[in-house]
This record gives structure tokens, C-alpha cells and sequence, in this order.
């Protein structure tokens, strides 16, 4: 993985991927006690950053393989973005999807054109080895949520535009607070950062009981999390950092931030009253890091991630209605 | 008014006021029967295009003017335009709202330091006497909403990223719906698109009962409406168009587009699924015209203006249980 991968991606999903502006709050900088900019990625086709990588990855495909088709696994979000690529590329899409995601997240993507395979998130076959055995079966080429070099490169695009619209606003040196599940958006954008604004320091963020990324950058080797589900973060609940993501996570990313889902909640409600979006939970847990938990930061400035916004209107009624 | 004054407050504006995003949905494609582009101001600084304007006219008073202060009165976007201009350029501003503004609008305004003064809607001096009144008295320069040429130009500059844009995404025959109040917005979006997207025609969007414009194009000359309040669309509840305004419409606007207020709750529900942004019953009004009075409409693709945000969250609650 290197910096010219994510430029080759950049190229790839040129006038296809949305170039999501950079939102800014005076309320929400007093809030955090120091300024913060948010790159809304709910804004994002599909409503989350991992259309970037869904469609850096289905574009590298050869046309054969293309034409064979794509299987994906994914809480939701990979999901839309693989299978909208999928459907804008014209390659047959399978997505794997867990019995107990969003009903949102189900339902566009099977509006999307892809055949929807769910499994039970707990106990039997696990999801990777379920999507390893249909691809094989079918003769489909898996595009992993993050453990996969253009889909790294892809969720990268996303630090270009952070260090081209940081410099806009004058910030060149902060702390870059990203949600982290797989770590494919974290370690994309830390590479990006590296070459185009290296005093942008990423910084992952993580729920509660899910700190697998926090206390692997503390060990140095890939820890797992004790439980499958249990935060409203559905989004971001993979078992461990990944194998290709987590040397570029020990390298260039500082101390993770681990964050209650409470917070998360709040911050989606500051995220609607204040910057008019539409953040989930796992999405606005990086907003709520730069809000709640400043006592972690020491920059001048946040960069945060605003990574997806593909939640259930219950859930988002009782953050705004709460707080 | 012409094309050089968007052109000029387009310069003062630049780099302060955001560009902001051109949204589109293939869900929303499919309601609509046609192609949508939705232009959301409500990512603007302040949460609605009435930042654009406040800050045109206030950059454009001479040093010891600005000093001295400004007043606007205003249901609330408009004041917060302004405030948050005046707090940006150094200038005093006091703001006349009404007593049953959105809580969030009259919140916001006094946060971003301006003094507000509240009238009751119904009886007593108008708005526009008491803001006349109050200007002359404190020797502070009144900033109208509407019929005012650099406010004007100022919301004219979304039509000049709206020509950029569309032309970006392949449109450059379409109508373009645009919330109308007083007819600043349309007018000033009318005027920039006459110049820089000459295919691009205007319709302007009323609720059911606040139809003043649709009636004036008709008729030919101003009309007023009949009550001062009683819809939901409380940012675009104006009495009659402006005299300085109105011209502009009768000259380059299409034929009105009238709305229910049911149908902007139903179109903020969407902007919620689908955009990610939150918008206001006013702010969605146009998108509601595309969704669902689409047989009004002839173009093979529409460009919708989403004006703001400000909405109470016990509202945005009903609208998306509801929807």
C-alpha cells in the first residue's frame, strides 16, 4: 500500500465519488474548546465513505472478472457502497449481510440491484468464511470491507480531499479523529495524510467493549474484541484490526480514543442541530470524541470524520429527542 | 440589479461563505419520475442561503456605516444571516423577530451576539414599521430580507454555482424550484442564471395558502396574502413579493408551483432517508414540488434548492415517524 494506490483510485472514481465539503460550527467549536472541521461523509452516494472503496475496487476489476461479478460482506454500509458501484459498473453484486442490521441498510441494498444473502451474527459459519465459500461456489471475486488494497485506497481519497480543504482553512497541523472498525477509512486516510499533510496525525476512535484498534497500536500486535454486537455502532464492530491494515495503523496512527455509545448519540444530536446532517451512530462517534473527550487531544485543531449516515429514524428520533 | 452584482458579491462572499455540495439520489430520481439535483443551503454557515446575502450587504457598507451597526428583522434564517455576518465583520446588529420564531432561530441569533427584539405576528405595528422605526432611532442601517439589491446578489450566488454545478452533472435544460418568500433567493438565482445557464428557468415554490407569487405572476402585479401565519413554512411566510423583486420574477420566472404543508413534512422525511441533510418545512418545499407535484413540471430534470435547516426537533421528529 502507498500513496501512488490511492492516487491511481483518486483517478479511478473521479466525477463519480462526491467531493463532500468541509462543514465547520462556532458552537461546536466552543463546545470542543478548540476548532474543529467535519468532512460530512454521510453526504457520501449510498450515505457512507465506503462507496469510495466499493468503487475503487469494482473499477480495478479486469471487464471479465468484472462481468462474473462481486460478492461482499458487510454490516450495511460496504453493502451499499459495493453493491451501488457494482450496479453503476454493471457487475452482478451478492452482498452477505448480518440478520440483525439496520432495516435501512437492507433495504437499500437490495434496492440497489444486489442479491441479499443474511447470516446470524452469532454462532455458525462466521461471515468471512461464509463469503469466502459463495465466492467460490459462484465464481465471484470477494471485495473485502477493508482488509483489500483498493478498498484501502479508495476510503484514502478521503485524506486527499481532508489535506487539500484543511490547508482552505488554514489548519495544517491536527489531530484527524476517525471512526475505526476494520480499519480500511483509518489506514486510507493515515497514508494519504502521510504524503500530502504529514502534521495531520490520525487518531482512531472505537466504542466501548469494541477497543480492539486501541489496545493493538498499546500491545503492537493484533488484539481481538471479547463480543460479536452490543454497541449501537454497528457500523465500526469488527473482531480486530486487519492484517494488511494494522502495520499501516501501528505506523502512522497515535493513541486510539474509545468513546461510550451515550456520546455518540449526543453528538448525532449537535451534528442535526448544528450542522444539518444526518449522522449514525458509528458515524458521529468521531464528532463525539472531538466534543466529549477533549481531555485526549492535545492539537490546536480536529479534523473529524463524519462517516456515515445510514440510521434507523427510531434510533435518530431518540438521539435528537434525548439531547 | 444585474449580473455584475452577484459577480461583485460573489467576490466579497468569497471564502467566507461555503459552497456548498450538488446532491442527487437514485431513490429519489424514481419518486420523482425525472433526473434531481438538490442544492442544500441548509449546509450553509447558519443553516440556510441567508448567509449569503447578510454577508453580501453587510461587506458592502463603507467602514464608519458598518461601525455603527445594522438591524434586520426577520422570522429567523435571515436574522441569523445577519448576525452572524455583523459578528464576522465587527459590525453591531440588532434583530426584530417575531414572538413565535422557531426556538432554535431565536436561540442561535442571540448566540452568535446579536440583540434581539421580539414583535407579536398578529396586530401592533408591522415589521417593517417597527424595523424602520428602530433603524432611524439607533442610527443603524436596516439590512431588509429581501428587497434589498446586495442581499439580493448575495442569494444570487447560489444561482452561479448552481449553473456551475448542473453543468457539471450534464444539466443544462432543467427547471429549478426555488422556495419563494419575498423573492430574493428566486430572483437573485433568476438573474445569475439568466447570464450563466440561460436554460436553467426558475419556478418559484409557495404553500397552500401563502401563494402571493404564483398569483402575481398571474396576475401580473403585486398580490398580498390573505393571513400574516398558518403554515408550517415559517421562513417564507411574506406577505406579498417585493417591489424590487418582483420585477425580476414577472421578468424570468416560470409559472408558481403550490404545495401542502403535508407534503414538506413528507419531503423532509426524504431529505433525511436519503441526502443525510436536515431540512426545515420551508427549506424542503422544493423538493416536495419535485417529488410530488411533478405533473406540473416538464423538464426532463429539476434542480432543487433546499434553503435551510432550522427546524425544531420536535417537528423534525414528526416528520420522520411520520414518513
Amino acid at each position: 500500500m502507498n500513496i501512488e494506490m490511492i492516487e491511481a483510485a483518486a483517478g479511478r472514481i473521479a466525477g463519480v465519488v462526491r467531493r463532500t465539503p468541509m462543514l465547520t460550527s462556532p458552537f461546536l467549536d466552543e463546545i470542543a474548546g478548540r476548532r474543529v472541521l467535519m468532512k460530512p461523509e454521510c453526504l457520501q452516494h449510498t450515505g457512507s465513505f465506503k462507496f469510495r472503496g466499493g468503487y475503487s475496487a469494482v473499477s480495478a476489476l479486469d471487464d471479465e472478472t468484472r462481468e462474473r461479478g462481486v460478492l461482499a460482506f458487510s454490516s450495511g454500509n460496504h453493502a451499499q457502497g459495493v453493491a451501488w458501484a457494482s450496479k453503476l459498473l454493471g457487475a452482478p453484486a451478492v452482498i452477505v449481510m448480518p440478520l440483525d442490521a439496520p432495516a435501512i441498510k437492507l433495504a437499500n441494498t437490495k434496492a440497489m440491484g444486489a442479491e441479499v444473502i443474511t447470516y446470524d451474527r452469532i454462532g455458525g459459519e462466521s461471515r468471512e468464511d461464509l463469503g469466502t465459500r459463495l465466492a467460490k461456489e459462484r465464481g465471484l471475486t470477494l471485495i473485502r470491507p477493508y482488509d483489500e488494497p483498493h478498498v484501502i485506497a479508495g476510503q484514502g481519497t478521503t485524506g486527499l480531499e481532508i489535506a487539500e480543504q484543511s490547508a482552505d482553512l488554514g489548519v495544517t497541523q491536527a489531530d484527524v479523529l476517525v471512526c475505526c472498525g476494520g480499519g480500511g477509512l483509518t489506514g486510507g486516510i493515515a497514508l494519504a495524510l502521510e504524503a500530502e499533510a504529514p502534521d495531520l496525525r490520525v487518531r482512531p476512535v472505537e466504542p466501548v467493549g469494541f477497543d480492539d484498534v486501541a489496545r493493538s497500536l498499546i500491545s503492537g500486535q493484533i488484539e481481538n474484541n471479547n463480543a460479536p454486537s452490543g454497541s449501537i455502532c454497528d457500523a465500526i464492530l469488527t473482531p480486530a484490526p486487519g492484517k494488511k491494515t494494522f502495520p499501516i495503523l501501528r505506523r502512522l496512527c497515535g493513541p486510539g480514543i474509545v468513546v461510550p455509545d451515550e456520546d455518540c448519540l449526543r453528538a448525532m444530536a449537535e451534528a442535526f442541530n448544528r450542522l444539518k446532517v444526518v449522522a449514525e451512530p458509528g458515524g458521529a462517534i468521531a464528532l463525539a470524541a472531538a466534543l466529549y473527550h477533549g481531555d485526549k487531544i492535545e492539537s490546536d485543531a480536529v479534523v473529524v470524520v463524519i462517516s456515515g449516515g445510514n440510521v434507523d429514524p427510531a434510533q435518530f428520533r431518540d438521539a435528537i429527542s434525548r439531547f
